[in-house]
């Protein structure tokens, strides 16, 4: 987006072009997956990310029910924002030999990824209810529950990953 | 980074590292600011962006503290996350004419910008600590605190804008 300026008029042409920004991004987060459960060494983290990857095919289907109960077409929009945050992980880890500080690494990278898209499906939510959409909002909600728990496990296995450090 | 690879041996290196990231995104942030004032129409709105150039100079400035406590040069990192997120609050922008629109997607960019700093703070701070340096915890908090209050200032906006629609 961005080459046909102007063509977002409405309150609703924002939510249809995000919905489309958040599915590329959400389509691009499963693609990255596999490889942070490769570099991860941790069990815990491993099972986790792979988790998380059944959760963001869940994801991809619930927008694109949300793109059907709009009756709109399930296309992507460039999201140069996960663009970012994905090349920023790769890059860092590209960096790294140590196993406990790649895990260190790995934990905060996908808490970004996660931030960002709590900011996104909290959005989405609150633009849902206000287009009088709260079937929408209903259905993204329990993605952003999702996505409040995935980050929430992270802080857990960071903190504990520490425990195990300090009682070693 | 990136570039001489595996050179994050220890936490300690990521820190640093990721120091200098924040620091980066910072000074952009800095840059990007003004031009969001100039497009946003709402006078709280406004207010509050200039607001927040002001603090993030108060952020840089603490974070070179940070740099000068750990007895390390203050050097920004690459951050390809805040140039993602950053164009793509950009690029969409390019896209709105309509006032009420654009301030409703500004909310949105400025509330990506805020988690992303929220997700730093929160891990540089816990890293800080493990580290043994509360004493650089304990100011990069101030600043994981006022990135909070910003966020929620943000809801707010979006809330008040929101109910003044209503009441139209």
């Amino acid at each position: 987006m961005g080459f046909f300026s102007r063509d977002i008029k409405t309150l609703n042409d924002l939510f249809i072009h995000s919905l489309g920004a958040i599915y590329y991004a959400e389509k691009k987060i499963a693609k990255a997956l596999p490889d942070m459960v490769d570099k991860a060494s941790d069990n815990g983290l491993k099972d986790g990310f792979e988790r998380h990857c059944d959760q963001t095919e869940v994801h991809i289907e619930r927008l694109e029910k949300a793109f059907e109960m709009l009756g709109a077409e399930a296309r992507t929009a460039g999201c140069p924002a996960i663009d970012g945050i994905l090349d920023e992980a790769d890059e860092i880890s590209g960096d790294i030999d140590d196993d406990m500080v790649m895990d260190v690494a790995l934990i905060a990278a996908a808490q970004a990824v996660e931030h960002y898209e709590i900011t996104c499906y909290g959005t989405l939510v609150a633009w849902a209810r206000e287009l009088g959409r709260a079937d929408c909002a209903e259905l993204l909600e329990e993605t952003l529950a999702e996505e409040k728990a995935a980050d929430h496990n992270l802080t857990n296995l960071a903190e504990r990953r520490i425990n195990l450090k300090s009682a070693a």
